[in-house]
């Protein structure tokens, strides 16, 4: 089973303070070019895989979806989902991704973001959601990009001119990646960019797209922090199709 | 066109002196893994992109191959190649890989060593080598890897513990990246692998395979240096497919 970090008190309001979490898509930089790779929302069937605060569940809903159904691990995430939803379009359900069973080709479009690097087998996730798609579907995710994930330490460091350099190492070496974000002993796993897209090959998805976020020159003009994100690639978002 | 820095004689002296160019395609290490990336030789029409030496379109002569056509933009490599070759079936012809033509539905197998990070411009190739293949043709190319292009400093460094790292900065700034690798002034071009597998897919082909070479422990016993190689990838490995 996935760690529940999300509903431990400290990580859980912590994660309550992010921008992403009190301004919803629009203040997630990657959003624009997340949003971009997706198909039309009207009369979709959704599922959302780690639907946190439901942000993405209800925007597909006043884009006109069909049917959203939101899967989270967090109890907490789940109840303030359903507080700050009014659209019977929405249905939010706990599920841990590690063991998830979807009903087959019962989705147009499968969504996940930032959730996908908290699981150790990847590979089972999307053949789950392979047979949960309709021919023609869709799945396009988000996820930290594993050249962020690899580092022993992961944290800005300074060459010996004093640039601001990523400190990459133990790329090659997959598995858990225990870090102190928002609180002690958050586990996620490394996988490298190439295990990722083979395991979605392997599971029968043909890749459309795949992302590394840099900002655009106006986001960094606009929030000057985003320049750093220049240096090293933070998000990978990756959109595949189940062929027909 | 292309640098052509392969007939600068520090350069191509330098080169010859590479354990990968007196031992061959045995003496690189990602071979193995290339190797496993291609269909059987026997009865293919195959065009080699970069063929250097030769010892490419010599192997898949041996292995039945119907035609080989290496192509490279040395003069000097392709003398060399010609003397190394007696295999009626490979023919060596110089090209710039910027400026190529082939003809249409002439191949099988499009190959291409450590040439593709030269190039500024990947996609015109890429559409050039889709026209150039069969329906069903393959394209296999390994090409350095950008986590390894990027840097500013392309070296390992230490971080304050004294752990060996990769200082990776600018990933996300295409472009050209001037190094000192045998010879001064090596001008090759950074892309990001989003960007590189988003030409391929431009150009119409489907992704079969990436792999990011990394050694295995029997190749770390025998050859200690390359446990470096697990902190940062160094090459890139593709397999594409034209499809019917």
């Amino acid at each position: 089973m996935a760690q529940n970090i999300y509903d431990q008190p400290e990580f859980f309001d912590g994660y309550g303070q992010l921008a992403r979490s009190t301004g919803g898509l629009n203040s997630a930089p990657e959003w624009p070019v997340l949003r971009a790779m997706l198909p039309p929302m009207k009369g979709r069937r959704i599922v959302d895989l780690g639907c946190g605060y439901g942000w993405f569940c209800r925007w597909a809903q006043t884009q006109g979806a069909a049917h959203v159904l939101g899967l989270d691990l967090s109890e907490k995430m789940l109840a303030r989902a359903r507080e700050l939803s009014q659209a019977d379009a929405v249905i939010y359900e706990r599920a841990d991704l590690e063991q998830l069973a979807l009903p087959p080709a019962a989705f147009d479009l499968a969504y996940s973001s930032l959730a996908l690097h908290y699981l150790e087998d990847a590979g089972r996730l999307f053949a789950t959601v392979y047979r949960a798609l309709v021919p023609g579907g869709q799945f396009v995710f988000s996820t930290e990009h594993p050249v962020f994930m690899a580092p022993s330490r992961q944290g800005w460091a300074k060459d010996a001119d004093g640039r601001r350099i990523w400190p990459l190492d133990h790329y090659a070496v997959e598995g858990p990646r225990v870090t102190d974000w928002l609180a002690k002993g958050v586990v996620k796993y490394h996988r490298t960019l190439a295990t990722t897209l083979n395991l979605l090959i392997g599971a029968g998805f043909v890749i459309d797209r795949v992302e590394e976020f840099a900002p655009t020159p106006q986001q960094i003009q606009e929030q000057p922090a985003l320049q750093e994100e220049l240096d090293r690639p933070m998000f990978l978002l990756v959109s595949v199709t189940k062929g027909n």
